[in-house]
């Protein structure tokens, strides 16, 4: 009977489509920018939008304020059963360079995109206003055809995602008591590929640092002073050149300390997946990982912790040349974390090696940019496997768990603050150029987001 | 006999003192820029005004074309005595930026340093108007008290030392037969310190090469790619931060093929020279010497071959952070180079350094600046030692032979077109300011520099 019941949900959303599509459009239409004070009435419309159409499925919906763009929250509880917080963004980002769009940003449209696959265009079509409403066309397609959503969910958008959630993190801090469930559900992330899906199971964490070493009081003259004076670019490569060994592991002391293998179960799924340096690395013109050795290039991708220099200064690095020592060098280093390792203390590891190598007459500043842990979610979680098995249902392909390089902090601040875990499903894909001119989401992520979404409520509705 | 004339020339160079500084700042005052096409009329006028004075030495002289700014070149050969060549330069450098200057640039005058010295503040004070006048000076005294010069001279004197000698070093090759002499007198060098004189002995060459690593074929962002994808800010930085060993020697393989220790006697001479991180490095803010461990400090400064990264850049280096794996990465890497050392050999050696360690999936790409080789004086060469005496009489202070880090080319231009050796004696200290705001010239330096090269004129006259 559960069955039957799902198949009537999905055969709505298909003979729906149109009509979700349509939806979509119109809270697509609305400038919702956050970055720019400018927008501010538009992300309050964009708000009042979504909790307007969120209310229509019979949840009991409000904007709520913030000390910046409001809050959309949206409840419906029957009890007894499983509760989720659902959570997703209205606010997107800037749409600069403009001229670099096809198509007018705040108009969307379905496209064909240069290899025919149906595209709809407009900032935020994806990112996330796209991924929302499939969580939303989902509900009400059960709503329709039921009567009722088959679990309880706290609807939980904010409007300063893009923006660092500056606001909204203290919003739900201060009324943690309203949020209280037993996981939450996050629409924010990409499918392996086109037609894989894809549970993101570990976020990495982020430690940004900026360097700068002062060598000499001011730039010197190469012939009066080369071969005597400490050259700070001397230091700084010395430094730099020596965080990785031949085996591309990291130099930095404890810098792997509580890091921990991928279950063995998982590392054979991700042997089986065709992530190879011919899928991966030849489209950016590349061939051989950089990860660590004796490591799949997945794991070197996802649960590996990383280091990259972002960029690096010092001297002259106009036309032609110049003959100077600079007084100064620097450089912009990052670090992308998994579960185990803590932000503060690979800051404290790196600092120390860093300032270990200073010579005896040079001096080293740092400036913090970023410190953000690593996300790892329980890979025995039940929810995530009933979610697992809706998705590979919906797409005919095993869904991957896959660990996801960039991060998305409020996952962090849910576990911290709500004491829950998220389930990150989504269905991005990785040339959907968000946060770029362009953005698109594909109308089959559109229409089988909706499904699967479908599907993982009602397959969480027997989680117990 | 010999020794009663030159004290009466001396004499003669304090009594007309003044009228040596008027001739000076006559010539000063002609803005003789060569870099700026503008000044072009500037830089005859200086030809012309220099030609008119050292004519009025009995020498014959004339303004001599070439493809750019004019040659001045004057003529007076006795036969049957030692023949050298003096050569100079009468341009000057730009002088922006022209609000740093306290006074302007071509009105000379005699002004109080901030510790007392009197000094002759002016663009060309120094390099090359003033030194070229200590050797003018000179001459007229002799030829005043005495009715002729000691030794047989031919002036050179070059109007575009500042844009690199291009069209003066073919029109010396175009008329080498009339420059046939036995040694070259440059002057366009400086004192040990400000009461020590001394004889440039070394020129260290030049090899200034620019280094291109391309990784991926775009951007990409770190947390997608990171650990996966190489950096070429890490594959620079391993490169450039290999290039010293711990003892600080350079590890290119060959670099130092053919360079020769300073001879023991010199060193012996240099280890009582008040050279030392407190009197040379303590100024700049440093305190411990960055060169080759077990060498005097003052090897490390002009007779060892040095290595520096001047300019470096990838990335994003702009406020804040970005999360940024660049496509490529660059530096600037220029090396001194002493006697033996085959810039064409070492530029390969570089290379082939540097080839060897890029990933096999990234490219490097290389330009070149710079390729000069370094000069170094025969320490034996007989007028070396006549002149060094003549030096020590006048400063009262054993005369230092040392090596410069920065080069003048246009000694191997000299050694190559007309086989010929140079002598490089000069007054220049190192807080002239060349090249800067505020140039100045010591009025010691000025006055002792004539007396110098009047003891130095009859000293050569006694070699054979």
């Amino acid at each position: 009977m559960a069955n039957a019941q799902l198949q009537s949900v999905l055969d709505h959303i298909d003979k729906d489509f149109d009509n979700s599509l349509e939806r979509l459009f119109s809270l697509l239409r609305i400038k919702s920018i956050s970055a720019d004070p400018a927008y501010a009435g538009d992300c309050k419309a964009a708000a009042e939008h979504l909790a307007k159409d969120i209310a229509s499925l019979g949840v009991a919906t409000e904007v709520r304020p913030t000390a910046g763009h409001p809050a959309v929250v949206g409840k419906v509880k029957a009890g007894g059963r499983p509760h989720v917080i659902f959570y997703g963004h209205y606010d997107v980002q800037p749409v600069d360079p403009l001229e670099l769009w096809h198509r007018p940003p705040f108009e969307p449209a379905v496209t064909d995109h240069a290899d025919g696959r149906k595209i709809i265009v407009a900032r935020g079509a994806e990112d996330d206003k796209g991924q929302v409403m499939t969580f939303v066309e989902a509900c009400r397609a059960w709503k329709k055809v039921t009567g009722s959503l088959p679990i309880d969910i706290t609807f939980l958008i904010e409007g300063e995602e893009e923006v660092g959630s500056k606001n909204f993190v203290p919003f739900v801090e201060a009324n943690k008591d309203e949020f209280k469930a037993d996981y939450v559900l996050v629409c924010d992330t990409g499918m392996w590929d086109p037609s894989t899906p894809a549970i993101t199971t570990a976020l990495r964490g982020l430690l940004y640092e900026e360097v700068k070493i002062t060598a000499a009081s001011r730039d010197l003259h190469s012939g009066v002073f080369g071969g005597t004076a400490m050259n700070p670019i001397r230091v700084l490569t010395k430094i730099l050149g020596g965080l990785f060994d031949d085996d591309n592991h990291i130099t930095i002391p404890g810098f792997y300390d509580g890091v921990k293998d991928t279950p063995p179960e998982i590392l054979e799924q991700w042997k089986k997946l065709n992530f190879t340096p011919e899928t991966f690395l030849k489209p950016i013109g590349l061939s051989i990982p950089a990860g660590e050795k004796g490591r799949l290039m997945v794991e070197q991708a996802s649960t590996r912790p990383t280091c990259d220099v972002n960029g690096i200064w010092g001297g002259y690095i106009g036309e032609g040349s110049k003959t100077v020592i600079p007084s100064h060098a620097s450089a912009k280093v990052s670090f992308r974390l998994v579960q185990g390792q803590d932000p503060q203390k690979i800051r404290k590891a790196f600092r120390d090696y860093v300032t270990a190598r200073i010579p005896g007459d040079c001096k080293v500043e740092f400036g913090d940019h970023s410190a953000a842990p690593a996300v790892a979610l329980d890979w025995n979680m039940k929810p995530l496997a009933a979610a697992k098995r809706a998705l590979t249902e919906e797409w005919g392909k095993e869904t991957v768990l896959m660990g996801s390089g960039a991060s998305i902090p409020i996952v962090a601040d849910f576990k911290r603050a709500l004491g829950l875990d998220s389930l990150l499903v989504g269905f991005g894909l990785d040339d959907d150029n968000i946060h770029s001119p362009n953005e698109k989401y594909d109308l089959r992520s559109f229409q089988k987001g909706i499904r699967s979404w479908a599907r993982i409520l009602a397959a969480l509705a027997e989680v117990k």
